[in-house]
């Protein structure tokens, strides 16, 4: 069954995009956001068939996906209340972390599939919106309810150009903690240290900073629900890289150059398997 | 006055780039290096006088200015041996820090300016250089010696495009071991990070790891060589970098959801200045 009518619970940057790529491919879609100026732009574009700020006007539609894209938190809190409402049809969501998604779908006894399509840009909001963003990129799913139709979303997301992926919520919220999360709290302290240490400084950052610090520019909304919900991986992350920073201290203290070659050889190595 | 004929005492990516600069607005090229490959490729080019892998062949040419474009260590090692020819012709060097290459300058009684253009690429090599590398880049000058004329310098570097700025060597190594230095540490330990935690994890990578770890794809010889030459400066900073990871774990670990939304804020205003 390939779902024809999908509606949003948040429209921003992600919520936006999902929604005008699938319309390209002719699904319908209606859209729930809090937010009526947003919700004015989304009547503007002529593709949806239904805007509004009210969940029950919104629950009450003939829908057949109900796909949830709040930042984290607020997106547990309306799968718990879906849940107090008794609602029956299949729920996906793309928030970033999945472990406490799923906890809450399944409290709540929803039909639910978590998912995260993994891509983004420094700036938010459904102006920004744009059906490309996530051509060509990973779609991770995280099964549920055994009655909910994964070949479904996985189609769905297929024919929007992704690659769909099934995890484990817990894996998935370890490999994001991992190379998405951690690396947004190690930029975010170096743009830190450089305004303790000497403000000034950033007139002479080159391009390698900026790309290195690009990350930084990020929504402190939904990032912090993501570190709030990861929180238990990201204190063990932060630990296993403090670690990384104390052998580089080590081996600058004790001007141990074979050391420092190897480390760089062997990170510069893996960096280039990426390109 | 201005250079007429340089003399590049390393022609890798920096040397060649600065080369095939200066060879556009005129100036006259020599070239020494000890890779006969290296050389080979610049004579192809057809824009240099002499291509000469014997330093007694080098100094005896008639350039006026001699640019030394070596890794730092070699390059401090070359002017030590220029102060043992007592060689009295300008020299300049586009080393990456400044304070250990003055003072090998000042004891080896050559006349001196240190320079450090700001503009880099993760390929190296004579290959990859590229006339237009430093254009709009910044130019830092390091001046040592009262008989150098250092105003001849800065035009050659703002005729090739370059915005000249002056410093003290040890102000030079506290920026740049700031706005370069470190965020090439803090790259380096996060792909470490990932390769200790879970490889597997790099398939995972989206646009936002690639562009944050680009730098961590450099030279090893490079590096070793700038985190040997400004280690007082590195340990310090890995100190206060660390310090900040510490923060964000402890804001982590108290779920001190403000704390996080203001150095999210913080960061992201900060980051947003510079684009």
């Amino acid at each position: 069954m390939m779902f024809k009518h999908i509606a949003f619970a948040g429209l921003g940057l992600i919520g936006g995009s999902l929604a005008l790529s699938f319309a390209e491919r002719g699904v319908k879609l209606s859209a729930y956001d809090l937010n009526t100026d947003t919700l004015a732009k989304a009547v503007k574009t002529g593709l949806f068939e239904y805007a509004t700020d009210d969940i029950d006007e919104l629950l009450s539609l003939d829908f057949d996906l109900l796909y949830i894209c709040l930042p984290v938190r607020s997106a547990c809190e309306f799968i718990t209340e879906l849940g107090r409402r008794k609602f029956t049809k299949p729920v996906t969501d793309a928030s970033s972390t999945k472990a406490d998604v799923a906890g809450a779908a399944k409290q709540a006894g929803i039909t639910f599939c978590g998912g995260h399509p993994i891509a983004g840009k420094e700036v938010s909001g459904f102006t920004n919106a744009e059906a490309g963003l996530f051509k060509g990129a990973y779609h991770i799913l995280t099964p549920l309810s055994p009655e909910f139709d994964t070949q479904a979303l996985r189609e769905l997301h297929e024919a929007a150009g992704m690659k769909v992926t099934i995890m484990e919520p817990e894996q998935h919220d370890r490999t994001f903690g991992l190379v998405s999360h951690l690396p947004h709290i190690t930029a975010f302290a170096m743009v830190q240290t450089v305004s303790a240490v000497d403000i000034d400084a950033l007139n002479y950052t080159g391009a390698g900073f900026k790309d290195f610090s690009r990350i930084a520019a990020s929504d402190p909304r939904m990032w912090t629900d993501i570190f709030l919900e990861n929180d238990k991986n990201m204190i063990d992350l932060i630990d296993s890289y403090i670690a990384e920073m104390e052998r580089w201290k080590n081996a600058i203290q004790n001007s141990d150059e074979k050391a420092m070659y190897q480390m760089i050889e062997h990170a510069a190595e893996l960096r280039r398997r990426l390109s």
